[in-house]
C-alpha cells in the first residue's frame, strides 16, 4: 500500500513524451504499456472511480468516500482500485485506519495528449 | 460492412462535449458509453491497428495493408477491426476485393480532450 515506483505512461527512457496514436504507427513494446492504461479505463466502475479522485479538490480521496456512491462490496471497489494503481494511473498511502488515493502527476494529460491529433507540422493557430 | 450511423463519443445529444474525467465526477451512463471507446483501445493488437489507420496519409488504409504487420490470422485482425468499429472508433466500406478502413472525424480527439485535465477557470496561458 506504501507508494510505488510506477512506471510513467507515455514517457520514453530519456523522459520525452512518446509520439501520438496518429502520428506513426505505434511500436509493438508501446502498444504493449499503452494497452494496459486503456484496458485499466476499461470499465464503467473504474472509470467512475477514477474521475471521482481526479475531480476531487486537493487531489485525495479516502477510500471511505468512493465505496458509498456504488452498490458494490468494499473488496470489490478494492479491487477495482488495486487495478488503476497497477496500470500506473494513482497511487495510494494508509493513514490510520483509512487508505487515501490521489491520480499520478500527468499521467492522464499524457494519455490525453496521445490520442488527440497533432497540429500538422506548418500550421500555426 | 457499409456505412453506420456511430455514436459519437463523448457529446451529449444535444452535441455539446461531456465533461472531462478530472472536471466532476461521471456519471453511470457516460461512463458506460465510454468504458467501451477505451476497453477497445485496451489491446496490444488494436491499439497498433488503430495507430496504422489514424496515421495514414489520406486517412483509409486497406485491410490488405494492415495484415502482414502482424503474426495473426486474416480472421483475428478482422475480429480486432470489428471490435474497433463496434466501439465507434472506425468505419469501413467494401470496395471490390478489399475492404477500407479510417478513423471516424473527431472521436480521438474527444477522447484526449476529456482524459486532458481543464485550465483553472480564471487562468489564461
Amino acid at each position: 500500500m506504501s507508494k510505488q515506483e510506477l512506471e510513467v505512461i507515455g514517457q520514453d527512457a530519456d523522459g520525452a513524451c512518446c509520439r501520438g496514436l496518429a502520428s506513426a504507427p505505434l511500436a509493438e513494446d508501446q502498444a504493449v504499456e499503452l494497452a494496459k492504461a486503456f484496458k485499466a479505463l476499461g470499465d464503467p466502475v473504474r472509470l467512475r472511480l477514477l474521475s471521482m479522485i481526479a475531480s476531487r479538490e486537493g487531489g485525495e480521496v479516502c477510500v471511505c468516500e468512493l465505496t458509498p456512491a456504488f452498490e458494490l462490496s468494499q473488496p470489490t471497489i478494492s479491487h477495482h482500485l488495486k487495478l488503476l494503481r497497477q496500470a500506473g494511473l494513482i497511487d495510494c498511502e494508509r493513514r490510520g485506519t483509512w487508505v487515501y488515493y490521489w491520480v499520478l502527476p500527468g499521467v492522464l494529460d499524457r494519455l490525453g495528449a496521445f490520442l488527440t491529433t497533432p497540429e500538422p507540422v506548418g500550421v500555426t493557430t
